[in-house]
């Protein structure tokens, strides 16, 4: 029998990845959330279905599906906006969190969910790598939303018997992701723009999105009611200054970039990932940050911008 | 000048008695809720005025007026609904919480919060007496809800200069209380029964109402956006079995409490506050247990039930 994936948020960067790479594997994959879509544009992404709409029971009960795997996607994505606008990032974070758990214990129990959460609950971890044990000290509204819909997996599985999964991931980037630093960049060097936020001393764990979407795929497999919590990420800190370099280098740009030194309000500084329960799974992340940003330049490049 | 106090869930038993002390004080008191009241029966309470409704934004703003303070009495209150309906639960509690975070922040920067949160939020604690630093590791919905709240309130202090001072409530009681163990056990003893659930070993620490809403009053004081959080009890461990004597000896019966014996989900066993952070706000508890205890059933007798 075909089994069903339904994605939540599959308009973003990480649910339309999950989405084609559930189709691949012969799953019937369920497309949920906001978007704007041109016409049927999320069948390229392999979904049979799209639901237009804020994640709520109602709206996951009328879509008639009761799925194998929920991977919930949806919610907000950026520091930014939680700092200015923290009640609609609770909203889109928290409650739709609250929704997809309310409407498996109520309406599908035996669906598994996969919660893709983010290392901004970690906040500024003085103990590096980062371990799922490290204290949990969001900075921002938006790292204390994933921190409280983690909580909530939690208590719905240990509560209410239903099987869930967190992966924490990182900084995940790769061809199509059209925000965050690797994106901003080169649109500044196609400006010839080299001045940047920060001090570049920044240490991020890049982790490509083809690595995250495999990763999702076992943490599925994995989710029950002891809700497991693993990090998504390479393991490997690397400066700012040296993805930018290396963008710099991929454009054949000579200039080399320029640092504003002005520090982010709910911006760790520095994040660096023990990837040691993840490879517990079964997995092992296969690209490299020298790689990803290559190809991600090149896919930037045959852009029709 | 008159000072508005608005009190939200001013229709449950710590909401009114609040309404009418600050009524007593002079404030212009503001009623906020949903309720059964029959006609305008909250004037009794000392409420110039009530709203009726869920507790949200467009509905705080709509009463019109900016208050000096909020008492956010509005949530949940019971661990066996939040286990029943743990979405609603967090809807009334967390939800409203937010509204009114996000009311002031918006609308009524000046305004003070003050937030009765609830010794749930501790769980099994196995530090007694319980600090405030005690760690947080709640056993029911309902006290991860209370939790969540007391993180929303000290992120608005934090992050957008909101004035917020938390008090932590063990157990509240006195006369007009209609529900939990002192309630029941006088309707039982009424119709002549004497089984508990429990073992009667179970340790409270009881707080007499009147205490409750003057330890609020110098809280609403103490409010700031560095959202302070005193434990508001008496700081004396009483069994339930214990208080169950007591209530029999003044109802001059001659027999004893008997228990089951099973333990409910989500209760934990001990609770004793350390009050040392509420006593520096210059409060001191007053009605001692037995005192409050024969008060109440008294009341209880002079009901016409």
């Amino acid at each position: 029998m075909i089994k069903t994936v339904l994605v939540t948020g599959a308009y973003g960067f990480l649910g339309r990845s999950v989405a084609i790479n559930y189709s691949k594997k012969g799953f019937n994959v369920v497309g949920a959330g906001h978007a704007a879509w041109k016409n049927d544009e999320w069948r390229m992404f392999g979904m049979s279905e799209w639901r237009e709409g804020d994640i709520a029971i109602d709206m996951l009960a009328s879509c008639g599906v009761r799925p194998d795997v929920i991977v919930h996607c949806a919610g907000s994505g950026s520091v930014g906006y939680s700092l200015e606008f923290p009640y609609h990032d609770f909203q889109r974070t928290v409650m739709s969190t609250l929704a997809v758990l309310e409407f498996v214990r109520l309406h599908s129990p035996t669906t598994r969910i996969v919660y893709p959460s983010s290392a901004a609950v970690y906040g500024i971890s003085k103990i590096l790598p980062i371990s799922e044990d490290n204290p949990l000290l969001p900075v921002s509204p938006y790292g204390m939303h994933k921190k409280f819909s983690e909580e909530l997996c939690q208590s719905y599985a240990e509560r209410f018997d239903v099987s869930v999964s967190i992966v924490r991931f990182f900084s995940i980037y790769g061809d199509g992701l059209k925000k965050q630093l690797l994106w901003d960049a080169c649109k500044k060097i196609q400006q010839g723009i080299n001045y940047f936020s920060g001090n570049g001393m920044e240490i991020r764990d890049w982790l490509h999105i083809d690595d995250a979407v495999n990763l999702i795929g076992l943490a599925a497999k994995n989710a029950s009611n002891r809700c497991s919590i693993v990090n998504g990420a390479s393991g490997e800190g690397v400066t700012v200054q040296e993805i930018l370099k290396e963008v710099f280098l991929v454009f054949g740009m000579e200039i080399e970039p320029i640092f504003s030194n002005e520090v982010r309000i709910g911006d760790p500084a520095h994040y660096i990932a023990d990837i040691n329960s993840a490879m517990e799974l079964g997995w092992c992340p296969k690209i490299k940050w020298r790689e990803g940003v290559h190809n991600y330049v090149n896919w930037f490049n045959s852009l029709d911008l």
